[in-house]
């Protein structure tokens, strides 16, 4: 059966979804949804939509994969749930990701539909990883060091203060879970880098964090989406200390976030309506294939 | 909500389990089931029995941890699903985890049973790992290394050998998923290495890997479960190759197995009735505590 999917939102992240899904057997994109202002590119115009009321409009669609702004997503989730519509988000505030999953949950069960909500790789992949060390480790404690690599969460917060014309937020690992927020910005006419970085140390993206702004004059020239992750987990199971696991990944960061959001619409399908985060959720059901395939190759 | 639960075999990993669920808030051990040639400790003659048709004698068991020998889990774990009493086990010979799986589903299902069966580090927790590599990276190649350390299993496979007195199979990773199986043995009166060595290399355990016999005086001297893993797969989501993801652990064997049983008999109390393996249960079932305070600290 193949799985039909709108993306809504075509920046990196929507970008790397469709791809994702282009690359996927067993899912088809039906549509890509953006803003008016964006022209579509030429081979995809027989395709692209600006309003999601329309979502169905080239043919009907399973499953909405939200490669929006984190804030936003949640209405966006609620608007197409409330139309029978399964979504997957990447929203990524880890502090508001209960509370979002109870209202998308509530939703969704009375439209019949399914959410999976902060379905990135942190939160998202990293979150199952965690949960499975502490279930095979229950005492201890487990950092998770970030990086070196670009934030996408935070250079957009970053964009956002006043005087900002254009960010790049890098997360450096400091270990033991403390991370450094190198800032770069273009600033804007008028604008003082006094000003911007104490209003960007001040939001709650980076008030946590020794987080450093640095003004240079070009922000293209420092791209790169690679990024990384490292996790550990030293503790005891039952009554035996001493025990360590480690979990680390080297990726293209949007790259990464599009697959594990594309592999999410698969389970999507297979969960009964509801919000739920990846935890919540069997692994096998993000794969493709049967599960007969799954256990006799990866159990 | 307290879970009953009945630790059915006493050997390494029997008592790790057992240690791992006293260990736990959520559950406590109501009894143990060991053959009758054993004897019972002082402190545990007040659990203790000799047979799983009264598994049910010191109270109600919801979930059996079946800490036996891998190739009689099968048949317990049926006549306790058919008493609908929940299982967990470790069953490891992957080749046919599926086709136990469904034998265990079918019954387990006939008497609204649970059964989580593969249930420890590899196939196990490892498992999980692997299927969420694959969904996240889904071309690629995925590589598990083992050791170095002693294998159960290989071992008991290689003390199963006629005219071995005592075995311990140490594994050594060589790279890129290949083995070595460094296996000692003490030999019975009147055995010969030529020939032990000669049935050993043709068992299932060790036809495949570059299997070493050595003869030594002492098993015991030898003795250490500690173990590792080290996972690597490098391949790529959706357009984008060179994504690279590694999980690593250095571990107490039976420790670790013994605690992975207890959070899948957590898992069973929150499942349909059916058999199962690991990639089929969400993580968070594994946990104790609520699903709020998961998601808030792990997601």
């Amino acid at each position: 059966m193949m799985l039909n999917i709108a993306i809504v939102g075509f920046g990196n992240v929507g970008r790397a979804a469709y791809e994702a899904v282009l690359a996927a057997q067993d899912m088809t994109v039906r549509c890509v949804v953006e803003s008016p202002q964006l022209t579509a590119p030429e081979h995809m115009k027989d395709i692209w939509l600006t309003d999601i009321a329309q979502i169905h409009t080239y043919g009907k669609v399973d499953c909405a994969l939200l490669c929006l702004p984190t804030r936003i997503c949640p209405q966006v989730a609620q608007t197409l749930l409330a139309m029978g519509v399964n979504t997957v988000d990447g929203y990524d505030i880890h502090d508001s990701i209960w509370d979002v999953r109870c209202e998308l949950d509530e939703i969704a069960k009375q439209h019949g539909a399914r959410a999976i909500l902060a379905a990135g790789w942190d939160p998202g992949s990293d979150s199952v990883v965690r949960a499975l060390m502490q279930a095979i480790v229950p005492r201890g404690i487990t950092y998770t060091n970030f990086g070196p690599g670009m934030s996408m969460g935070h250079s957009v917060a970053a964009k956002a203060i006043p005087g900002v014309a254009n960010a790049l937020s890098i997360t450096l690992p400091t270990g033991a879970g403390v991370h450094r927020r190198m800032v770069y910005v273009e600033l804007e006419t008028g604008a003082t880098l006094e000003q911007v970085t104490r209003e960007l140390k001040a939001d709650a993206y980076f008030a946590n964090d020794d987080t450093h702004v640095t003004q240079v004059d070009d922000i293209a020239a420092l791209q790169d989406v690679g990024h990384g992750v490292q996790m550990t987990r030293k503790g005891s199971s039952g009554a035996t200390h001493n025990q360590l696991l480690e979990f680390s990944m080297r990726i293209n960061n949007p790259a990464l976030t599009g697959q594990v959001m594309a592999a999410c619409a698969r389970a999507t399908a297979k969960q009964a309506p509801g919000a739920y985060t990846m935890i919540e959720v069997p692994v096998a059901d993000l794969l493709s294939g049967t599960l007969e395939q799954h256990v006799r190759s990866l159990v």
